[in-house]
């Protein structure tokens, strides 16, 4: 049988659900290119991953906890309650390192964030109703969990400092007139992929005010807070969510390892009119039965085992991993300034984050598919062209540069290789110098 | 903050999607009922499982096809392809076990079954285009999924034999006449939850014969066909499928454990009108990294290693769950004939399926979530009300047995609590007596 494509799903049809499938493919062709595509952890932190020793940790928990050992290990083979079998230890781990207060019910374990993203979407809209504001740039898996359920994905700017909030004030204003109001706004306030974007306290406050006043909820995605320099560390929306607008998504796919595929949302916003205990959570979870029906127990068991062993805490866990990202960013950042700063190729420019795991560049000229393969087939270098993040043409002459799982040496051997590409294939001549963009306020 | 339940997604109102929560509910609030509810694993399937020399032996396995073994334990921490890691052992063994010849790349590894009927169905299926055809009763899972997605699904009764082929022909017609085509038709032609229908070899045919003629797909549920007797299994669906009308999806929570959270599905159908090699399989594996990116690698290298060491065969793997089912199954119809058999309670009557894990039971009154309160409550035992398995009012007077985790004492223990709960709560009086259906043919 064959099935026309203009049969299947209109997502089908959008390069955002293609994006990720391109890059594994271009970087597979080229794997003695190096990459600045991959947001993948870097090796150092997956070397001495002891899983076993951290599921016998957690048995160790249960028994503690009054089960026997034979119970223990049974727990992490069958199927379990579709909200998760960790949400203790999780949530305890969010209060001590966060100061986000919620209760234990509040939570549900998923696998990895983009599935708390899509259980999020689906019991938020209605069909046909309401409509998703987003960063701009964005991370293509919220709105890639967007098109899956036809929801209408709204743009909203984004720089360094964080979302703009009076563009923000304008689409809830626009989207209500057009009788599609806003029903939430998908931000990642530290260090968003890919924009780099860090909101102030006084942007978060802001934000949150903004919210209750148009009646929209915030759904937080926290993937990359870990990533702060130590000591300007800057409290998740959630954190400071009185109004209890704000749905904080989180993953243990940077502070842990990818492969476990565990992320956890917060949802403490009460459902229905009683005065009964029902939580968004509670339909999350019944959602998330028709998804996934359950996270992998036996993976929640190396997650839970982990932080155990970092006496609970993310940000014990994460430590080490904060401070291989932060030296390489540092390092990208400063190679960037030696190769290509000082004016040596005007109209190229970039940002300059305190954290995360991304570097944007400008072009004066268009960036494609087709010119990554020009840089992966002569030059050896690998990158993303930016307009897969963009709602709008704005990303169309940007690329974006990961450092995550590469060594200062690796990554001062692709800059060398970056610097001679740009010099030889893109007109720098075009537009106006900038050599880099001004640092960025530490909030 | 406050969310009225008419503000969020319409699924959530369907009884289909509480139903799991409210049976894991009340067992919780009866742990020394006997419960007939659960189609959970037997405990002596998980007793002896060592998930660790599982993943050594997938690990091997990597080594010995050229990696180094840091790389290989590498692969089971990161992110991995959306489509999987270990799909030819798993596309091997289903050639060798059920004569099911796809190319490779047409399997794509899910977080079980039910993500593979989501996947299924998010692809195949434009916005307010075309219903799903579904068996009657039917497995929550897929009716779950597709009120996730606002897809219309009509159902086509199912007895013991299978699913009535002139309903569905019927179906088709009226569906098409009133322009919204049958697109896709899910059915689990051996021992289907919770119907036990099997589809003779006759019926298999007639029915892909049918899905040509009348142009849908068939989505093959293939979780309980490993409970088949030996000797006289039939082959899937799949296996039969000269025009590649099926869409296979299987599941290790059965043949391996649940806690794996991993499962398949096989799409070999041809997406566009070029001669390309693009796959359906393709534009799941697109809906996947929107919905949970990729499978843990660590849960595909633990049932990679499993079938393994059985040789790379499901069969092997599954023999001697197989033969526990087969004798609990056996044991439960053989208790409730010596309990409740000859006529002793006129108007109660049961199936006797030749495998799967579930008996249907029909009372001669309503069968609800009070009168489970009762069983539970007063006699100690728990089973499942029917009604939210039917689209129709069908299964109003129907309670689901299964047997699948229990000893034969608890069985047995079990049918004499039932036995007198039924006497004493329930009115035989009001219906003609019929002790049992007859048995069904092996096929």
């Amino acid at each position: 049988m064959r099935l026309h494509p203009s049969s299947l799903h209109d997502s089908l049809q959008d390069p955002v659900l293609g994006s990720i499938g391109f890059l594994n493919e271009v970087m597979s062709r080229y794997p003695e290119a190096i990459s600045f595509a991959p947001g993948a952890p870097h090796p150092d932190t997956l070397d001495d991953l002891d899983t076993e020793r951290y599921v016998d940790r957690f048995i160790d928990y249960l028994v503690d906890e009054g089960r026997s050992p034979e119970q223990a290990r049974r727990l992490l083979l069958e199927y379990g309650p579709s909200r998760g079998i960790i949400n203790g230890i999780v949530r305890d781990a969010l209060h001590r390192d966060h100061g986000i207060d919620a209760p234990p019910n509040a939570l549900v374990v998923t696998v990895g964030a983009q599935e708390a993203m899509l259980l999020v979407l689906r019991a938020l809209f209605r069909s046909a109703e309401g409509v998703l504001a987003v960063a701009n740039p964005c991370f293509v898996g919220i709105v890639g969990a967007a098109r899956l359920l036809d929801i209408d994905v709204v743009p909203v700017d984004e720089t360094e400092l964080g979302i703009d909030l009076d563009a923000l004030e304008e689409v809830c204003r626009s989207s209500r007139a057009k009788g599609q109001p806003v029903r939430a706004l998908y931000v990642a306030p530290d260090f968003s992929n890919p924009g780099a974007a860090r909101m102030s306290l006084a942007c978060r406050q802001r934000l949150l005010d903004l919210a209750d006043r148009e009646d929209f909820l915030v759904i937080e995605d926290n993937a990359y807070g870990f990533t702060a320099p130590a000591g300007v560390e800057l409290p998740p929306l959630k954190a400071l969510d009185t109004a209890r607008r704000v749905v904080h998504i989180g993953t243990f796919a940077k502070v842990a390892f990818p492969g476990a595929r565990v992320g956890y949302v917060i949802a403490d916003q009460q459902v229905g009119s009683s005065s009964g205990e029902r939580l968004l959570a509670d339909e999350l979870a019944a959602v998330k039965n028709m998804v996934t029906v359950n996270t992998s127990p036996l993976c929640q068991a190396v997650i839970g085992g982990m932080l155990l062993e970092h006496g609970g805490s993310l940000t014990e866990l994460s430590r080490c991993k904060s401070e291989i990202y932060q030296r390489n960013l540092t390092c990208l950042v400063d190679t960037l300034d030696r190769y290509l700063g000082e004016g040596l190729h005007p109209g190229i420019r970039w940002n300059r984050p305190r954290g995360g795991f991304f570097v944007r560049m400008d072009l004066p000229s268009p960036v494609d598919a087709a010119l990554l393969e020009v840089s992966a087939a002569q030059y050896g270098v690998l990158w993303t062209p930016m307009r897969q993040f963009y709602l709008d043409r704005t990303g169309d002459n940007r690329l974006r540069l990961s450092c995550s799982y590469l060594d200062p040496q690796q990554i001062e051997e692709g800059v060398r290789r970056l610097a001679a590409f740009l010099m030889e294939e893109t007109d720098p001549g075009r537009t106006v110098a900038v050599a880099a963009d001004p640092p960025v306020a530490p909030g």
